[in-house]
């Protein structure tokens, strides 16, 4: 067996098997297959596609290039929730210990933010104290403890996945939905939980910009994951506009905050208790889905989350005060409010462009090496559907640097505002995917 | 501009301008983008295929990556040939000669053999003193003196040629009609002659395993060369067996001087005369193909050809005596002969294994280090079409290596005997392709 060969196979559009897949795999880590073998492998990858089986195979080789974490020491089900990254996208702060608060156990690996996105890591970093870097057995003891933790990804899980996508990343071979479905999957199924939901999210600030390639890479990754014998299911979810309504680290915490004591924006929260019920049920917790939604909100009204969210902050090094007190918190030297020029609906955000201006406003890196000013972001006050009169306040930019006022309109560049009265914003999650294992067909539940 | 936009444009099937085609070669050449990145670029390219105007502009970014030969100092009308590659093809030891021999001048630069292929360097450095590495003075100066010369190619041409072939060697990504013909082309402009003819080979012992991929390659190369102002024609010719009946240096060279006698294979000298009429038509010399080879034939009969030979040896250096009497040849240590085990026609010939096998022998180089062994190779005794007794002799094997008799089964598995009276073998020479300027229509003309 030969790289070279392996490369021709596929440039002809055949199909690699299992031992083709571990073999590029695991020589390509251990250096023994240079990168540029690897980037013509992964460009006639991206033109020629791959089969179920393929991408199975490349998912069981990717996750067996590194450790696989062993959650048995924890008692119950073990939930994990992923998303396919997005703008003000807060959701584990808050559905995590909605899960908790009902009797799940979360055991989460998170990222750091890096362009467009933010991370949940860095979010949780903005709290002073709090310590995102736990060995195994802390992690272990944090969930027993608390129901829940969120740690930093191992560095020993699918390193692989750390290689190919450096290359991927700068060779244009990103937008591949078998790469990109068996890159989250090894880590996931590496992760060791046995009910994973995933967020695939869609529209102008997602990675996916339709929903048909948002839907088909859900259908890929649940397929992956019942093939490994795991209860995953997914969400295609809108990233038509930022979830919520702050961006930006600080600012997000604090949302987060309001979110668990039942006072979030009304989307944001509408996607904790969609993927709340369907984990909950995915666990076996719930049989009906309006009784776990019921139960999901009260944990919201009686502050039930709220504790296991301060627990979470305290077991972790975090400086509870600043969660029951957020004024605590650090606010930025400059606030510039961005003000619309017309009258009429707000039909649609360029949503990747704002995160990118938050991006540049200070929370979040344009490379790995930035630092982040943690204060800084951005917070909406108008979202899509909203009607606004020339001179409403759009959004507010918060910064530490001065001079940043040319991105005033840069932002108001990113709303589109019409005289359309009939639109209508869309709802957050669109659908809910999962894989029928009698029959191996689909279900998909349309949300009206 | 940045390569992974150009990576990403060609990827979704864009055409690429010739500004960032420019780009991606010089930035190449210059180590500034990395391999991994033009690997990526290079299978796109193989996958999503060029425009035309895209592989006129690749060959002229290529073609202006190094030196541009000037041959105004040679009068007269600069005549070159360039075969896409067989084995047993030793066409321009003759055809130069003869062509020079009727007034046209030609200045070849050629390579080296590599795997199944031999090179006529390598085939002229059989023969004792010759040189080949000539500078740009003498190489003109030998022209103007004796009607040709042949010299290895200078260094200084289309380096960007020589990088992204060795690396499109290792990454699946030769096999493209676009990059093949931008690379053949590219060395043949900038080599600087006016009349250019192709010899574009298919079948068994050729690249292009079909005649249609050797008339798309003949196509988009003339269409380059009259693109770029210059005359060039293409023949399209079969290398479904050996051309000639020698394979291997001092043993091509031998069949070279015995056809340049006169006394050479039949369609060896056919193709020699076919592609003479041509290019003498190409340079203005001859109007009529009928009296072209009518005079080409002469000159073989009456010598003349074989006395441009002689001079070019010795203008290069090479001990004339060898030429005058290649009896003087050292003979290689060990024949084996390989007999057919079956009475019948020979219907097929493995010709890439025929080549093959000759390089084990030790008349090739299995990589660019390797040593050959001049006077080692094969011999065949029977062609396509002839009919054989079981115990007849097909081939001699030559070589100075002990203990290749099992070359002998090898060989003898690459001739396939049938009883298929009917049988007729091909002609070399299948059709003659050039570009009506006027039209842009082709102009293919069928040999019968």
């Amino acid at each position: 067996m030969d790289i070279l060969s392996i490369i021709e196979k596929k440039k002809r559009g055949g199909e690699l098997n299992a031992k083709e897949i571990r073999f590029w795999i695991d020589n390509y880590c251990k250096d023994e297959i240079p990168d540029y073998q690897v980037s013509a492998l992964l460009m006639a990858i991206r033109l020629k596609g791959m089969t179920k089986q393929e991408i199975f195979d490349l998912t069981e080789a990717m996750m067996h290039s590194g450790e696989i974490i062993d959650l048995s020491k924890i008692e119950g089900v073990k939930c994990d929730k992923h998303s396919t990254g997005g703008v003000g996208d807060k959701t584990s702060l808050v559905l995590c210990p909605m899960l908790a608060a009902l009797g799940a156990k979360v055991a989460k690996m998170s990222g750091r933010g890096l362009g467009f996105t933010g991370g949940t890591l860095d979010k949780l970093e903005s709290i002073p104290g709090m310590r995102v870097i736990l060995d195994q057995n802390e992690f272990l003891d944090v969930i027993n403890r608390v129901g829940m933790s969120i740690i930093g990804q191992s560095q020993e899980i699918v390193p692989a996945d750390k290689k190919l996508y450096a290359l991927r990343d700068v060779t244009g071979t990103v937008d591949s939905i078998g790469l990109i479905a068996s890159s989250i999957m090894s880590k996931k199924l590496a992760s060791g939980c046995d009910c994973i939901l995933l967020d695939v999210k869609y529209g102008s600030g997602a990675f996916m910009q339709t929903k048909e390639d948002a839907e088909e890479l859900a259908k890929v990754m649940v397929e992956i994951g019942v093939h490994f014998g795991k209860d995953v299911r997914a969400e295609v979810t809108s990233m038509n506009q930022p979830l919520g309504k702050a961006i930006g680290n600080i600012l997000e915490v604090k949302e987060a905050i309001d979110t668990l004591h039942n006072n979030g924006p009304k989307d944001f929260t509408d996607l904790c208790l969609s993927s709340g019920a369907t984990l909950l049920m995915q666990a076996g917790l719930y049989d009906n889905r309006d009784e776990a939604i019921n139960d999901l909100n009260n944990v919201l009204v009686e502050e039930k989350a709220f504790r296991v969210f301060r627990s979470f902050i305290k077991a972790q090094g975090g400086d509870v005060s600043f969660i029951d007190n957020p004024n605590k918190f650090p606010e930025a030297m400059y606030f510039l409010p961005v003000r619309s020029i017309r009258t009429g609906v707000i039909t649609s955000i360029d949503t990747m462009e704002i995160g990118l201006s938050s991006m540049r406003l200070g929370a979040g890196r344009e490379t790995k090496d930035d630092i982040i000013d943690m204060a800084a972001g951005i917070v909406l006050n108008k979202k899509l559907g909203d009607h606004v009169v020339k001179g409403d306040l759009l959004c507010t930019l918060y910064t530490e640097k001065p001079n940043m006022n040319s991105m005033v309109t840069d932002v108001m560049n990113c709303f589109f505002i019409s005289d359309d009265d009939s639109y209508v914003a869309p709802n957050v999650v669109e659908e809910r995917i999962s894989l029928d294992k009698e029959t191996g067909e689909f279900i998909i539940e349309k949300e009206d």
